[in-house]
């Protein structure tokens, strides 16, 4: 079942739904290969004209909400897209972003009247999404697809060049969704939370086709509220919740201050880094479930690796071991595969990886170089054959000739110091240690912080050479669209700092 | 891990084997799309030798051992095998369905001297099995194989014509694999039973194949033998049991009989067909777990349906809902599909069907016309989405101007009469009635049976046309090499029997 709010699909009337839609995309023009921009926040609509893109061989090019303009108005060029399927709420924003109006078969709009087109986009047809699929066929369309067709670009949000198309194929992205549904142990029973913008792949295709594969239900919700959620977890009996560490702390502390029915949770799901182990414990006593870190990117459909929940308190602040379907290896610069304990980069033969970026080969080639897929992440994998991330690639400091992962240092100061929301290490310019490891820090609150104690308590967990050489308090750190920490930013900014 | 007795692998000792095993074949000359034939008992080299293929690329060809000569002498000309793998004490049976020693490149011989080679195989080389693998490389061989790549030849045992060799590709076998890992919610804490034989789909790919994808544990025995199969569920904490319904039987009657602690039990899967309602309600108060039937057919890698638990009791004699990556529709004659709770032929649509029969594009031909694979087995759809098998579609017992589906009168023989261990309907020729139906029966312990309250209890559970007009009490029915009863002989044996 598939609930958005007060409305409810059983699978078979949502399958039924998509198919109409489907045809009312093939009756605008839409032909197989054609891209569709799609543009909405998180909605039963998102999903299904996802999967009637799929039915058509339409490649869905989701948008990222935080885009920029410029950011927007190159995914619409690069993609190609054909048509769009947009909220009302954000149609002005789209059409902002949209140079190229003649480019376009026509603009679907959700929620809308679609009765008055916006201005500058010429006489570009407006189409009301009910009249979309109005009086359509319920049958699924009869069209053959190959298994390496595109379904989907993804643009990842790179922190030095313009977004790049991940061409996601159906191969992958189907294979992902059962060998997520494994890893997960998803079944029709479990009711899973979509919270996380249903644009970005670890919502997408991380949970909910994993979701599909397996029959379970999901519940919508526009976005992360902490009380909505809460509320969501004993009234709709959540199962399966996903979300990101900082959520995670904020329910916990709801639940603390409001207890609410949350025995329905089997495993919680969290993504992106791995929660620091005092964080974990507590969140596993307060909703007494299991909890995983799911680690991957866009160009692996994108789970990667799984954090087993046996894993996660022997192992804290690894990643995990290799997800279904994927094979992990840490490989030195010249392509060699390297042994346990050996620290380089994370590579992975999957039939979940990418086709390639599109309209760019040489991208695609780096990407691929040697066999295998280059993560850009520096890691090593233990005696258990657990995996650490340590870095991304290019971001190891190199501090008085020695090598130091970043995340080793930031979590040593979110351990020594609990006032610390986030942290950054970075390597900046200094004349004796080449680079001096500074922590970027984020208070709770933006409690003050007592800079010499932090340090000294650093200094209690790492070898002295990995310790921060000073600390610097930020109210916010400066993030790309998907969450990312943007490192190059932050060494920009304080490039002078022991200068 | 997988157990063997004493002998106990983790995956990744295992893996490393599988691999010294390839790189030993490959210096035999085997190269990719060559097969292999593989004659063996259950034991661990099975699946080593069986994996060990999927990584050269070479095509595995499981020998069953219940063939005669002149089915394996045609196997091994029909699949061109140019080597083989035998355990010792089935050497001279199998070389004596070899007619030309000369197609082989060798024959490895688990659990042997191999110092002399059997008779009439002129001057073949004999290796013994740990010879093969011995000083060879534990890494994985450097060989592109492609999705559609043959993995397996699995030849069906037609009751009409010589085995046709199935071809089954790498991707079919794995999604199967990852299919019905989701559909039993295998995980790395389950144990899982292998006593039905490793040369057939039903044990290889439905069962042990979802096993490795999910990490599950797998217990081999050499066969079926209750006792040692009921100890196994207590000492080595069985938590998935496969097994036939006359095999569950005897287990619940071990167990009545003589009590072990079969607590790690949380599923039985039960294959072939639906088990009598009473008996199951028996099984699942006997044993307290849940209890599938998984459906299908070699051509399908093989499951179709799978029989939730949850619908077990609710929809007694049914065979369950399409299983993860199968769709599953009911076709009339001329290829239009019909409506739920219309009888026609199950069809099914899947990535996991076959590449085709091996050198016969017109059986193949045959097998996909319309778009859907042909499964050769009538049935409908009921209002709530479940499958009912009624018969082999040209099975159907034509009586009285009326069809009758041959299961549901040997589902309404067993529920009426206890002591009916097995039994076929099967039309016989009948002046009145064109086809009448009889029910040929086997009785447990060979008790003698009173057809008279038979038909009268039969006939308070059928329609007065479905019931037989005669019972013919056998002590044993004839049956195929994989169990299949032959109805076809069965009707030659009793065609005189209203004359």
């Amino acid at each position: 079942m598939i609930c958005d709010g007060d409305r409810r699909w059983s699978y078979r009337d949502f399958d039924a739904w998509t198919n109409r839609i489907a045809h009312g995309l093939s009756a605008l023009g839409l032909e197989k290969g054609d891209a569709l921009a799609l543009m909405s926040g998180n909605r039963a609509e998102f999903l299904a004209v996802y999967f009637a893109c799929a039915r058509l061989g339409l490649v869905c090019v989701p948008v990222n909400l935080l885009w920029r303009q410029g950011e927007l108005s190159h995914v619409l060029k690069d993609s190609r897209a054909r048509a769009a399927v947009v909220e009302a709420g954000l149609l002005a924003q789209f059409c902002a972003g949209l140079e190229d109006p003649a480019q376009l078969l026509g603009i679907v709009v959700i929620d809308g009247q679609a009765a008055t087109a916006p201005d500058g986009i010429g006489d570009l047809p407006v189409l009301a999404f009910d009249a979309l699929a109005a009086g359509q066929s319920s049958d699924i369309p009869d069209i053959a697809i190959e298994d390496r067709a595109p379904l989907s670009y993804l643009y990842t949000s790179g922190t030095t060049s313009a977004p790049k198309g991940v061409i996601g194929t159906h191969l992958a992205i189907y294979l992902e969704s059962l060998g997520t549904a494994i890893d997960t142990c998803m079944t029709e029973n479990d009711r899973l939370s979509v919270v996380l913008p249903l644009f970005h792949t670890a919502q997408l295709n991380a949970l909910c086709t994993p979701a599909i594969a397996a029959g379970a239900s999901m519940v919508i919700q526009r976005g992360f509220d902490a009380t909505a959620l809460h509320e969501a977890i004993e009234n709709e009996r959540i199962s399966v919740l996903f979300a990101l560490p900082m959520m995670i702390q904020q329910l916990v502390e709801r639940q603390l201050a409001h207890r609410r029915n949350v025995s329905s949770l089997r495993l919680t799901v969290y993504a992106m880094a791995p929660m620091p182990e005092a964080e974990l414990r507590r969140a596993i006593e307060t909703f007494g479930c299991d909890f995983s870190l799911m680690f991957g990117q866009t160009e692996m459909s994108p789970v990667s690796t799984f954090f087993k929940p046996e894993h996660q308190l022997s192992h804290p602040g690894a990643v995990g071991t290799p997800a279904v379907n994927v094979q992990v290896a840490i490989m030195a610069p010249g392509g060699e595969l390297l042994p346990t304990g050996a620290t380089g980069e994370i590579v992975y033969r999957s039939p979940q990886t990418m086709a390639g970026y599109l309209h760019n080969p040489e991208a695609t080639a780096d990407a691929f170089c040697h066999g295998w897929f280059h993560s850009g992440d520096a890691g090593h994998f233990d005696a258990d054959g657990i995996l650490w991330f340590e870095d991304r690639f290019k971001d190891v400091i190199k501090t008085g000739g020695e090598n130091v992962s970043s995340i080793e240092v930031e979590l040593a100061v979110r351990a020594a110091y609990p006032d610390v929301l986030e942290v950054a290490a970075i390597g900046l310019p200094h004349q004796r240690w080449g680079e001096a490891i500074t922590a970027v820090v984020v208070t709770q609150d933006g409690r003050s912080i007592d800079a010499d104690t932090l340090l000294s308590a650093v200094r209690e967990r790492l070898s002295p050479f990995k310790c921060p050489k000073a600390v610097i308090h930020v109210s916010e750190l400066p993030k790309t669209a998907t969450g990312k920490i943007e490192k190059a930013k932050l060494r920009r900014t304080y490039a002078a700092y022991y200068q």
